[in-house]
């Protein structure tokens, strides 16, 4: 991996880990199994007492009906200082999530604190992210070119989409660092699960014990479904218990 | 229908009717028949002085296309007092929706004035409600596991959309009783109608006089669209009157 | 065009333009045939020092996948003095955007600085404009019967979807003068591009010079996605040129 | 006033009326005689069918304390076309509610539609405005020195307090015309009453008939007031009848 | 206290206790000598694990420098279901925050979940509530009058100030009862903490223990801000430890 | 000053600089003579093509009246990762701005990208500023103990005023690199001005020659202030030249 080109996007010392922490064998596609999972596992965090969950009315997705799960490559942009009128005529553009790009492994998914009002963003960026395999993307901020991505069928959340561009506007500072997602911390390795409703957090440490949790419960839903369409009447489903509530 | 078993989720005094009002027999196929009428009904309501719709860009609709009439089933959630980290553990669940759906009669539309910020109804709530035989649901505050309701085919319209879950957060008071959405007095046995525009209030007691009016509004706009098919110049079409305005 | 019959909606003197100016001869296939362009225009008019843009957050489309271009035919709308309880009973409809459409020449796009929280343009309307060859609308504020405008194929971006009428709520007090879009000022005859990511307003004067550089950095980015599609490593692709950046 | 030398910023026929309704013989000190009136004369409104209030919740005052009455004198602005990188360089500066001022006869109050994000009138507008004898102004949008405003005890009521000028931002395109304050039309000459509570804005036409009622109720709630003050148990108060509620 | 005659202005069910719960002697006064005790009592209720706390953000304050501490009266508002168009004209008021003035112990603080966009109480109402002695109130959505409570030197703590009145359009549906406030429940004789920064609502039954900890914590900061008035080096600061953290 | 011992709170490395650049001579003192000067400076910078302003309606004072300047020390909050329930009960204090006023010369501004919805300094760090000789502080996000920071005169732009402590919530990661404040990036060093409309970032290396304009033009404004007080006509004003539009 040391020896991988870099682009020279970002100076090297601003790239804090080469690769994204791996999850454990089996995990990613574990909670993959467990179809939407966002409800529940928030749910168990919510009982481990670490809700790292943003909503969907946040975090909107642009392709409906999509889930993905992967470890987060982490990238953080921040507003460059001079004046767009000089930056965008001198092409002086400082954005460096190709980088991030160049250094994912297949199933990462792009976590990006980006700067709101602009896209952080766009189709081409999509597109390669898609080539190197990564699962999807997460975006606080903006993002553009939809057609696009959705074209190539990537799947993004983001906070806003809009056409005006972040390159001549914000400046990459770092990658696989610890950034904040409205609100929540969220460092390089960490367990992303996105569907319809938003996205989840997981911390790596504690994904195995957050995913047997999430088994448990999403077998009792599953049970409580098929009491359901057998026509159960409501007042006789079985009861909720700690692991299913 | 007093020897429906209750679920105990709430207490009995707390369910103000035991059904909602039932309408007059005809008159939820009758708005039906106009289609996506929240404009018309609304303009009807102008003219009756009042006005109690919401629009969607406040309750969106999670299945677009889709249109909903039925009488208000009224449910109302507030905070609980507990911090979540205790309830989660120890799974103090006082959500109570479920006994709105225990007594639903099929047609009803669930009306939820429910807590911002969280999940106030999830997938198995919905798939529940859609084998009660109720038409939808409007809920002002958050939902969740959103492809679970929309795989189910059962259509709500919601102010939020996210994954942490109410159950150990909020608190069912009322079933049946007055509530406020965004600003509109909603009463038990109210017709909701709901569309991709947004949704509609009618007082149960003035139902038939907005759909009559409703009706003749409707017959207008149709024939304005045959005359705008046929050809008709703009500075010819027929004038709008008191009825079609 | 001047013998054109008026509606009668509006007084005379307020129609400031009685036809939208029209684009150079084959501009505006020249712009579509960029494809969804809206992020490729803005880097534009960026270099160009200016950036008139405005974001799909703000303005929603309501038919994804779309894509329009074409000249703006200005309509602006503010409150009525009366209250509504008055007005409706006594239908006074101040609302004149059906003479907007009476002298649309296809191909225009109906630019509307509206009033928020209520709807300034609904399904018969959006019909008409469609039977006069508008490419479709852009209206700040909101629009109603979502529902009909999809069924008749006409696309428009709003920032608001709402049942309740404008009519008797707002004065239609200008058509083809200046008017200002979420801080974007919008001069009859501009340019207007819309796709899922936004919306560009081009000023009509520098719409060659736009359309020159857009296609310049169009083929730059084509070639780029063809160097992704062929597998050439990230840190070996291409520099971004000005042109293309 | 037709000789008046006028100061250039503006266009003659952008001018609608060279001086600003003069209210009837007394009205003004009649109203300021009824103390911080904005709650009575808001009800008094209700009652005539016409609410129009905006609450110093958006348009916060810069003195507390303060209240004002006075015909308005209106100013619509809008933003300007061109880059404020070239304008600020170039000093095109198209603000002009200085001829405002300049026709501003003693005791009106300026009400200006402005632009949002950036300042609309400033310290030394302000200046002039008290040296011209003007009550008060209000403004929708930005304004900026307040401490300068404040020292020569001009009092402004507006929604945003910023640096960013306005001057090379904004177009001023019509004086004493009809605008749009927070969704309230105010014509040239309407009586405005500002207080810490927020302002209201009476139809001249009306001005007579709700000062006539304003007055009846403030006398109930003087009496009320003083029963109060008397001690009289609270379900002993006398009931307040229709002109006092 | 059942003898007290009542206003009428409430049905009696609605009452649902006739005194709010009285606290221990000596708690309020004990809370008071803390000072502006917000920031302490929200860190003490932080490691108690409830965060009941409002900031002044939201719930500003009408006069600085002010801090009360008192037991909850709690009120609840909501809309009225018709149109303030004929309300207003018939005087249909239905707001019965007075009943609570009349039932207030001297001391109460008077928490009100109101109506947003309008005013739940107003200056004769600040008035009587001064009379009464109680110290002061706390209202989720508008107030009005704010010179006339000043006046009379009676602080309130609001989310919003508006002329517009609620007595046309809201209800008093509930005097002492459960509330909620942005978030936080409230219940009758909960101890109400408010300053220039925030409100805390601390719970009845742990109020002695929250005191407790907080004069702890008070002492702690005191010798802390007396080792910084005697110039000990910031390194050399004495360690916060658990109590004074 | 390398020899200064350290408060321990934050890594050594994570401190960029152990102290602010230090302005050029005499620079401070001449913005200061300048009075409230923020929007000149705005303008000088519009005209430098850098409008690095936050207006004060997103960077309240408290305290009105005051005006400050001085070079800029940063500071960096993010979010913990640590669930709250369990930080406070353990006191896990990661919360370093101390470091900062160790750190400080006199004449330091504070600038603190902070976290929202909690407080990022409260009372005891203003009073320990307040004695190291800082002018003041600038923070995005929450503060807390206003009736202290007001007692001891030291001066707050913030943006929030919340009782709910950071000290468990957040980290301080950094201090003394750039920072972001809504949108505006900030180096150490650069000089703030603030006053009651709002707060300016200069570049230090462009701030000699802002002063220069801004002195021209402060002159400027004085002679048409001098002008009005003479009563010179409004149209016979002098005209704005470039230096003093």
């Amino acid at each position: 991996m040391e020896e991988k080109k870099l682009t020279g996007k970002i100076a090297r010392e601003r790239i804090y880990l080469m690769e994204t922490p791996r999850p454990p064998a089996g995990l990613i596609e574990a909670f993959k199994s467990l179809g939407d999972a966002t409800g529940i596992v928030s749910d168990v965090m919510d009982q481990l007492g670490m809700t790292w969950t943003v909503p969907a009315t946040l975090l909107k997705p642009t392709i409906a009906g999509t889930c993905i799960v992967g470890p987060a490559l982490t990238v953080r942009n921040i507003v460059q200082r001079e004046h767009v009128y000089e930056t965008a005529r001198n092409s002086v553009n400082k954005m460096a999530e190709f980088e991030a790009h160049n250094l994912a492994c297949p199933g990462d998914v792009l976590v990006l604190e980006g700067v709101a009002g602009i896209s952080n963003m766009g189709g081409i960026s999509a597109q390669i992210a898609k080539r190197q395999g990564e699962a999807g993307a997460v975006v606080s901020g903006g993002i553009r070119d939809i057609a696009h991505s959705r074209r190539v069928q990537f799947p993004l959340w983001a906070s806003e989409v809009t056409p005006i561009t972040g390159k001549w506007r914000l400046e990459t500072v770092a990658i696989n660092t610890d950034i904040e997602i409205f609100g929540v911390r969220v460092a390089p390795g960490d367990i992303v699960i996105a569907d319809d409703t938003g996205v989840c957090f997981i911390p790596r440490a504690r994904a195995a014990e957050v995913l047997e949790l999430a088994r448990k419960k999403s077998a009792a839903e599953d049970e409580r479904c098929r009491s359901i369409d057998a026509g159960v009447a409501i007042a006789d489903l079985p009861k909720r218990n700690r692991e299913s509530a």
